[in-house]
């Protein structure tokens, strides 16, 4: 046996994945929270019963100290990490800029590069790079690998990634698109490929990722070409907490005429946007059950929700110049109907039939949801970014130490 | 014969144009420009030659000196507006807010709600009151209708013009989309039912108004369904000095990394972005010819409004589920085959197909440029705001003044 241990960290706390890479299984999870607070949390999952989980309160100082509690709990709860053969750590980190274009093994250099790469991911690299380093401390012996959600966007094409800003100022401040969630819809749409046993290169597939952030991808022939979201996971879809898409000029208004400062508008987008403010919950479980149950606001928001996406849709199905496949992933994008069929809603022109009972019946795995009629084959597919990350970091690897 | 003057008014300049309304044909044209500096300039166009134009070098103190200047242009040059039989005045007003669904005769009051409404379009609305009160001074004997750039995007449902922020500030700072270019959305969806002899109300259609402002709406049976500009004239397709759509995010980033302040931030988006930015020219034909003589960076700038342009296209595909119409109108749209091509490129599998010799036939008149087998019918149109701010001047005083 083989395994991938897959870390995914922010500032104050972090998840953690064990995957056996011959079967590509979870072995174990877990998540260590509120680091650094007087009192931190930590979850293991040795198993995948009830039974296999064991909980902690207790101070945890720093993400080294968190290290050394998940360390803690495979030994007393399991898997064993020896019997696991871990061969290897892969971090999942937000934003590679235009330096990090695959998954590369993390040296000090890169742990300053991806620290660097914090002035255009504030909210996310500082976390990354925090984690990154208590990893390496608390597992010297095995490779690090740093896996970047920009990364698969690399393709986009300047026209797709240019703003029309200011040349000089756009390169000196590293503003362009970058596009996010790149390891899902990597994931997802070679999925796709295996799922429909066709070949990638052959496939215009629009892949949309739709969790509590959002995002939806054009990817022709396994090269992403276009992306909603933008230099920051703000721009685009409808998500949870974030606006996504909005005129620029209405911060200006907000500022002039609100007195709303930087940090105060900021919030009001990211923070306290989106779902949340539209139907008072971001939380899209809750705002189907508030609209089933009736509330013209919650049905209003889901309106704006779907308006938006069908718009994303076109779009990509434009810049592909037609799809063959329309696939749904993520919390959202895998157990809602209702988002599934409401932004879909009204296509059957460009070739785009939803099967209602399809639509409805409930699953876990990977089905078709479409029409046998319809032109574009509509998915669901589960995605698994820690599988991805493990994959990557275990391909990675072989390059690098071919020994292995 | 009865006439209707139409005016254009900007802070410091008005445009007119005096509309013979039997025959639909301009009587005469001008500008009053730099009003209130030291000198002041005037052009006045008596008819359509070379030969019947004058101008003048004067100081014009304020808009209601602009008049006496124009009116004296009028007497002295011709037409005299007795003999035109100026029946009303119309003033196009860029933003109606949600107060002015429809051309609205002008009172004291509604002189009032637009100045009002200067909060949500500070840029323009009150060069237009300034206009306006100008012109009834000068006008007092007419009644003056007022045409709103917004009126025709009143239909938009509430899931196209809601942003996804907090309602209560949003209904507060009158925040949420508008629209823009309504008189020539109206009029050019209006034209092309007349020029393909079909009903309105079975035309779905694509407007791309393209000039050094531009905005794309997907009109629905002759009702505004979706427009890429926003709560102001900034938002959707790259223009020549505005940067359209842009991550929001990047303001935040720019005001915290590079210290830039609203009013910078502002000018970057609105002045000095767009075509200027990118290509380092503002006009789409200096850009073209750049590009046409082999400059890689004019090129670069063309295929981001291409590409930017061509998912506007598919989204509002979508967003009318197909469309049986696309057409091309302003300054750009009517006279850039190079644009209207580089759009529509590799849209084939949507039954979008361009015919180049019919794209590229210069052309004055409303014309077909696809092919006879493209399903969607591809149209370039001449917009004439003017007319259609005449025509609705006149529609409005026929209902308020029947006995006219
Ligand atoms: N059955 C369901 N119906 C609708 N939404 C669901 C359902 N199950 C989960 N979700 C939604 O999925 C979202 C979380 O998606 P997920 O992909 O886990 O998010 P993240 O972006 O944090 O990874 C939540 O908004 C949740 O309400
Ligand atoms: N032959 C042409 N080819 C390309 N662009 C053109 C051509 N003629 C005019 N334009 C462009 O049209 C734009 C002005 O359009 P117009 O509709 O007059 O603008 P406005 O939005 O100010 O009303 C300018 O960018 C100009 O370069």
């Amino acid at each position: 046996m083989s395994a991938v241990l897959v870390v995914n960290s922010g500032s104050s706390s972090f998840k953690y994945q064990l995957i056996d890479m011959d079967t590509e299984t979870e072995l174990a999870s877990g998540l260590v929270e509120r680091i650094g607070e007087p009192v931190g949390h930590s979850r293991h999952n040795a198993g995948p019963t009830k039974a296999d989980r064991s909980e902690r309160d207790l101070p945890i100082v720093d993400h080294t100290a968190g290290f050394a509690v998940m360390i803690e709990a495979f030994s007393q709860h399991g898997p064993q990490l020896s019997d696991a053969s871990l061969i290897a750590v892969g971090h999942r980190v937000v934003q590679g800029g235009n330096r990090f274009f695959e998954p590369t093994e993390i040296t000090h250099l890169v742990e300053l590069n991806i620290e660097d790469l914090s002035e255009i991911a504030p909210l996310h690299n500082p976390g990354a790079v925090q984690g990154i380093r208590a990893a390496r401390a608390s597992f010297p012996n095995v490779p690090h690998v740093a896996v970047f959600d920009t990364a698969f966007h690399q393709t986009l094409p300047p026209a797709a990634y240019t703003y029309a800003i200011d040349k000089d100022l756009a390169t000196r401040y590293r503003v362009r698109k970058y596009g996010f969630h790149g390891t899902s819809h990597k994931f997802v749409s070679e999925a796709v490929a295996t799922f429909l046993d066709r070949p990638l290169a052959d496939l215009k597939t629009i892949v949309l990722h739709l969790g509590n952030g959002a995002s939806a991808c054009a990817v022709d022939g396994g090269r992403s070409i276009d992306t909603s979201m933008g230099m920051t996971p703000l721009q685009g879809l409808v998500m949870g907490t974030r606006s996504g898409d909005i005129d620029p000029a209405v911060i200006f208004h907000l500022r002039r005429r609100a007195g709303m400062n930087t940090a105060e508008l900021d919030d009001l987008l990211n923070r306290r946007g989106g779902m949340l403010a539209l139907a008072g919950n971001g939380d899209m479980r809750d705002v189907e059950d508030a609209s089933i149950a009736g509330d013209p606001v919650a049905q209003a928001a889901l309106d704006v929700y779907f308006h938006r996406l069908k718009g994303y849709v076109g779009s990509y199905y434009a810049q592909l110049g037609g799809a063959d496949v329309i696939v749904f992933t993520a919390g959202v994008g895998e157990n809602s109907p209702i988002v599934r069929a409401g932004s879909l809603a009204g296509l059957e022109g460009m070739g785009i039939e939803i099967d209602p009972v399809r639509n409805e019946a409930k699953s876990r795995k990977s089905r078709v949801i479409s029409t046998d009629a319809s032109k574009v084959t509509v998915l669901v597919i589960p995605t698994n970014e820690e599988l991805e990350i493990a994959r990557q970091t275990l391909a990675t690897i072989n390059r690098t130490h071919p020994s292995n």
